[in-house]
């Protein structure tokens, strides 16, 4: 059975971005030293990092993909990732922008849909086979679906560091049910998987 | 070397208490979920539940002894812990209000103190002997304590619940450097422990 899972990495207060987003500083002031785990200590957190990309299509937000604003839509923008982006797999982009898909190497294709989130799910989860689905982010497509249930894992990875203001995960999502499975960690990160609802 | 821990437990969205605080609802609305790990799984969580309580000498803010607002100062009031409080060793509550000490059984002292922060602790950590100083909360007062570099252990129970709103632990806490130094848990409850600074 497929499951719908979102990795994200937060920091201890709780933001997924710094202040002062941008184009050019996605994860605004301060915001890069969230990722650190993922590459100072990529043997250490290989399960989690594996975790994050063991789906088989994924979601994202357009700011995920083309950043904050009106953001590089008009430029022939291909994402962040090169040619080769690490999906290796479907990605539904959620965006009012009307656009072709983008077939990059490697297996990833990015879709654009302009569709509620159930009916984009329901592409997904066609698309994953018996793969799990990802919600790959941002913060705001994370909520939306945390909000509406659809979650079945969020897997926090919990920074140590104090960011003190930008973009929170948790803000307004609700009352959710949420159960821990497994907390463990490193001197960089510490992972918490929780079953929602 | 005595050193100066903190254990709070917060919601997962970062609150150590829920809206509409009072005498009558110290923990806000919501509030009363944060400590289910400690009553419900006990024993699951008998270390952490030890740790809390292993200090030589303790250091509180007027408002965990006496409730938000004026509190009940004029009527007699000592504390809500009943005649043995779990503390067996001194107390030192952070108050501007004059207080003669309050001899409990089982070995607490209650001490009323209207001194800085550096020198509270030091009273403490005299009274502490080789045992530990804990700050035993609230969070305002862990938050002082935090943002001048005097915590050496911040202890974090982060239980499975969105609070929305309420009383954040590290708002305004200033750039923490914080390492973790372990993290595990069970169904109701995730302990990290951080080394501070």
């Amino acid at each position: 059975m497929t499951r719908v899972t979102c990795d994200l990495t937060v920091s201890l207060d709780g933001f997924v971005a710094g202040p002062n987003q941008s184009l050019e500083q996605p994860l605004g002031t301060g915001g890069e030293k969230l990722h650190r785990w993922q590459f100072q200590e990529r043997d250490k957190n290989a399960a989690e990092v594996a975790g994050i990309l063991e789906a088989g299509a994924y979601i994202m937000g357009r700011n995920m993909f083309a950043g904050p604003g009106d953001g590089p839509w008009d430029k022939e923008w291909r994402g962040w990732w090169g040619e080769e982006p690490p999906y290796h797999a479907p990605v539904f982009v959620l965006t009012t922008h009307a656009h072709e898909p983008l077939v990059m190497e490697g297996g990833t294709t990015f879709h654009f849909v302009n569709e509620p989130i159930e009916s984009v799910l329901a592409r997904a989860r066609e698309a994953a086979g018996d793969k799990n689905v990802a919600i790959a982010g941002g913060a705001s497509t994370a909520r939306q679906f945390l909000s509406t249930g659809l979650i079945d894992e969020l897997r926090l990875h919990i920074a140590p560091i104090v960011l003190g203001s930008g973009e929170r995960l948790l803000d307004g999502v609700g009352n959710l049910k949420l159960e821990p499975l497994e907390a463990r960690g490193t001197s960089l990160v510490s992972h918490i998987r929780y079953k929602v609802g």
